[in-house]
């Protein structure tokens, strides 16, 4: 069932940003564009950030196995790693998994203090908004990985299609996917291991 | 199969306040049990709110009817109408079904002002936080019904399980059914009518 | 000093919309144009919402006198009364005046649920946003009463301007005055008596 | 007027970790230390983040010059800057300042997507909550410098004493100085110069 979502680079009809109703997916193409045209008037410093969602005390083994090498992966690409900030389960396994290869981690916070912050966070973002961040969450990531699933990272995928972010759901179960590709066939991707999610990445950042 | 997730007042086993997780049922139980102990000496002025969600642009005739009638239910009910607030789809047509017997409606709009507002709105709370909004509407809702199905009504289902809400499905796919029946089942309720959104709100609120 | 800072509908020189910077001022009053142009043919249901901010547990007792006498004028005139909806301060005090002569009351709340709601609120509004909620509560209202002031209510006021909101100041304090005023002279009035609030919203909304 | 309100690190009556109201200080103190104790055993990742805030269009000169020699002085301590992220007044001359010598910017925007940020930012969080992001750009900063004073920076700087933050006003008025001095003595800090606000920053963090 895999190979009827996944995306890959070989795929010649590929499209590296797809439009969704027009406006938004042509604006972000331009502003990839002009910014590798501009890059050596005026080097923009924005630094490629990826997220990565997932269940936090209900994290399965599977989910923190991959949310580790997930972190890993995104941190030797040099790209910077925004999760949820917690200190439990995919958010806390991501953000060890890309200090311990001395990434740069973002910890979006749902409280009004660093309480409960995993250590492994190097720059929390204290929100106090509780469940809202997470639009925060899929708004300042590039992409988004759903890692696991729990009513919690469904709000941030439904959250990310609405915002017409691009979504790659690993280790997720057929209902979610099911549910998620029916919504957005064109920006849900579904990858089976932490690498092919950053082999999909590649083509986009 | 609406009738493996349909909960009747008549069912046996039913629950009026299904508790996730031990604590927030118990103390929502508790808090409904002291507003009836305490009305004679301190009333409370608090109004039942149920909210509509679904979609916007994206509806369809069944959905925006739906939403008409449950609007005009909901408010012959004197219970207070809450819902997105923009011109257009379900909000609109949920607003227009209240505002037609005189019920009182709330728009919580994501906006800066009130550009784009459905006109059967009386109290518009005007956010300025887009999508983040949707956290809002379901924490303000004593109940959620998601007339139809979309990627920000996705969100909002989430979000209100996530919060531990109840939520009512009407008029949604099989997809839909399937994912959120599977991520919360004790509070997640299927109905295939405005009636019987209705009849199950009665045991509740 | 007060005469300095108090415009009255007799001021020969008063503008009922003053206009910031240009843009929104009139737009808003287009809006207000149009809609008593409109209102044989479609009426707009939106109340018109009056926000009292001011002071929780560091309240005066004048500010409490202030924020009850006010509850009860604006519920009088048939606007909406809209707080920070907690029991306390001018938040709780405001409430209850308008609900003595039967108001409709708002309360934007802070929390992720109902602890801590003024009993006079009948329509909470759950933002799970702590002090962010502010910004909710001045855009939520057509004019915004200050009564009394602390660092809250300074957010309020600020946040008040920096939306072009008209302002008004009641038993406020030299330095707030002196500071509200030179920041925004055109939109911020200062008043010695809910009577004299009053008076000056009638000229407005 | 300047030395009644200026805390230097000489001032014997000095209190490195002032509490407001018994509570949050201390804790702030305890967490500092035990982050030190334990140290060798599971370091925190956690950066230090300063936060400057400060007028947009309407910054001035002296705010332009005030806040690029800022952004300098805080990223040669290696400490993180962030803003409110956008191109334009107090925000993009700290960012800039900052990378001119390498140091790391973060930028909280107000909208949905990147538009208007300056250039020299590198980590933006996109909140898609306008003004309400304010109450975001404090939570997340150890230590808040008003460069300059507007409304939008009024707001922040009451925001932060609210949430118990140290504030260091730079270049503001008398009217905002006695105003913010009366409101909270003990946390608001009145400083002449940036390097004044990095001798004052260093005895903090």
């Amino acid at each position: 069932m895999l190979t009827r979502y996944f995306h890959t680079f070989s795929d010649s009809s590929y499209s590296p940003f797809p439009c969704r109703e027009g406006g938004r997916g042509v604006r972000f193409y331009l502003e990839f564009e002009s910014r590798v045209a501009n890059i050596s008037i005026l080097p923009k410093m924005k630094k490629i950030i990826i997220g990565v969602m997932g269940p936090g005390s209900g994290a399965t083994s599977t989910d923190l196995k991959n949310a580790y090498k997930l972190g890993q992966l995104i941190a030797q690409e040099s790209w910077v790693l925004l999760t949820g900030g917690r200190n439990m389960g995919v958010m806390d396994a991501a953000s060890r998994g890309a200090k311990s290869v001395n990434g740069l981690t973002i910890g979006i916070l749902p409280g009004d203090n660093l309480d409960g912050m995993s250590e492994a966070v190097d720059i929390p973002i204290v929100t106090n908004m509780g469940n809202s961040r997470n639009n925060i969450n899929v708004l300042s990531s590039d992409v988004v990985i759903a890692c696991g699933m729990g009513v919690g990272t469904a709000s941030e995928v439904a959250l990310a299609i609405k915002n017409n972010k691009r979504v790659i759901l690993l280790s997720s179960n057929s209902e979610s996917q099911a549910f998620f590709v029916s919504l957005s066939p064109e920006t849900v991707f579904v990858v089976d291991s932490p690498e092919s999610a950053i082999e999909v990445l590649k083509n986009w950042v």
